[in-house]
């Protein structure tokens, strides 16, 4: 019962974000507000948002399956969840930044500096949850070396550094990463069956 | 019990987005803030808002059933349903863009590009469905022709394209679909029981 | 089962009108933001606010008890339900327009007639569930005359008709409602016991 | 079963309260918006949503906790619950009044005051939960001198006095209480086992 809590206000959390990133589409105003040429300006943030849609795609996802894999909800479990939820909080923030400001330097950094960090919660409460099943364990075997999950903290590292002099390299990444994990998570699927 | 946090995320995102369409509806600022004549301009929005409220409305009703119906939830199926979430996401986007721009013909044809593409992303969530139960069980009887799933699109591109020349056809148009489905989709229903 | 999946969007799309209704409470702005006297101008918003977020916690309540006592769900019962929810949604902005203008005539009234529309989608809602129970069921004979329910529209509808002459006479009436109703509808509950 | 409902309305709130915060982090617009030195004016409000986040999450975590301890839900656990989230709802305004005054009199002070109401509000619904159980239960004894419960309100008292003279004590203050609370609250749980 513990666990559903722990689903449910995730998924609330999950949703909203999902959701409110939307509203950095905003309906143009003005003169010309329902010409077909104000929604080009809208394009980058339209194709940034659902580069962020697939991202929190994924990580409902894989997220969905990682708690369905825990025992026990515990204290540590409850704060590396918000803490994670935290740093998705942040992407409406960095989506918005990043399309309308047309993937220049300083948003496409901080778009994958905030990738890095949700990686890393993420990371830090699969650990947690792997440590309660013991690392002998069937769960831990399943997730194995977890390429998937150690390659996308250093590629969001390498995108944010190259947004420096060149961000269309950056935003390459940011795609590759969402291709790579667009294929789910049946690791852990498979070990439980 | 996976099938719980599909429609719980399902169910949120979708509450969501219906609540957050009604902030189209801004509160009139300035002099004659508090006139009754204040609320004219916002009329057009309030009749889209209405018209999108109904449409998400059906699309919860019919959701409902079809996860219902659904025997288990794999990966195709949280895709299928993502990428329906993500259209539906677009509604107050453009909602708001045909309600403030008095139903011309850019806005109004981009809503119906993405009734669309609602539409065909829930084709697809069912076609899923009945796939899992086979094409010659009960649920695929009961969904049998399908004429309404199969006349919305065809009725939503007629109105896009009629949005280029007579945008009041295409108004009509999708209160005729919305008409046509407000009688609940029992069809599921009675095959199930 | 079914009747979960109501109540959750039910409680989903509450929970979120209840917050983004706190949204009109903008930050101030500009010179002089951070002074006491900056909040002054707020505080009509803010009192319209809590009498708002009163009646949606009187909706919950009642609405939680009403579905309880319901036994099944069926198609009428959940557009009664979505037509409850569209006048609740319209909520934040009747409360965002009276509270800004500081209880004047045209918002005074426009609020009393959206209460009145919630509150007969309430009664519709109610009147499907006891129908399922039957005119001569315990449900029924608990709800007994329903005074409240049958006090409360008249009161809106008074209250709308004096916001054109005296808008205060309304406040207090919407007020007196609210007392009125905070005292939680334990008539179903007993009679279930 | 009721009490389902009561936790899945509380996390819905909480976690739209949790998200709407965030949109006080305002996308830089105009001259020079995609520059770092956009962000500078940022840091506060960014530093105050972090608080507010952590308080959040302490609040979500000890609500679970109470709420699970709960053997029933009354009409008074219901009002006090709905109390308690009235004071959570006002934290975006509160955290963006702040942090975009960048810690100045007022606003800090109106900050305490907002921590003192809720703290307020979870002091009486744990009461409601206590009285349930009996003074001399298990979860009362667990609980005992709820020496953090008992030590907040007073430095959140203390801090919104000192905001008048010396903010940056008061914000000290507030980060004491959040890390004083970090540590979960355990006490009910091992009383339960």
């Amino acid at each position: 019962m513990e666990k559903n809590r722990l689903e449910a206000f995730s998924d609330g959390v999950l949703a909203i974000i999902i959701t409110i990133m939307v509203l950095e589409l905003k309906v143009p105003q003005g003169l010309g507000a329902s010409d077909v040429a104000a929604l080009k300006p809208l394009l980058p943030v339209f194709l940034t948002y659902v580069l962020s849609f697939i991202y929190l795609g994924i990580y409902w996802n894989n997220h969905h399956h990682l708690v369905k894999a825990a025992n026990k909800v515990n204290a540590a479990m409850m704060w590396a969840n918000l803490h994670l939820l935290f740093w998705l909080s942040l992407f409406p923030f960095v989506t918005g930044w990043m399309g309308e400001n047309h993937f220049t330097t300083a948003p496409t950094a901080l778009y994958g500096a905030v990738m890095l960090m949700a990686a890393t919660a993420y990371f830090i409460l699969q650990n947690i949850v792997i440590a309660q099943h013991g690392r002998d364990s069937k769960l831990a075997a399943s997730i194995g070396r977890d390429l998937k999950g150690k390659l996308s903290p250093i590629l969001y590292a390498v995108a944010t550094a190259t947004a420096f002099f060149r961000p269309w390299i950056s935003c390459c990444l940011y795609v590759l990463v969402a291709l790579m994990w667009l294929i789910p998570d049946r690791r852990i699927e498979r070990a439980l069956d």
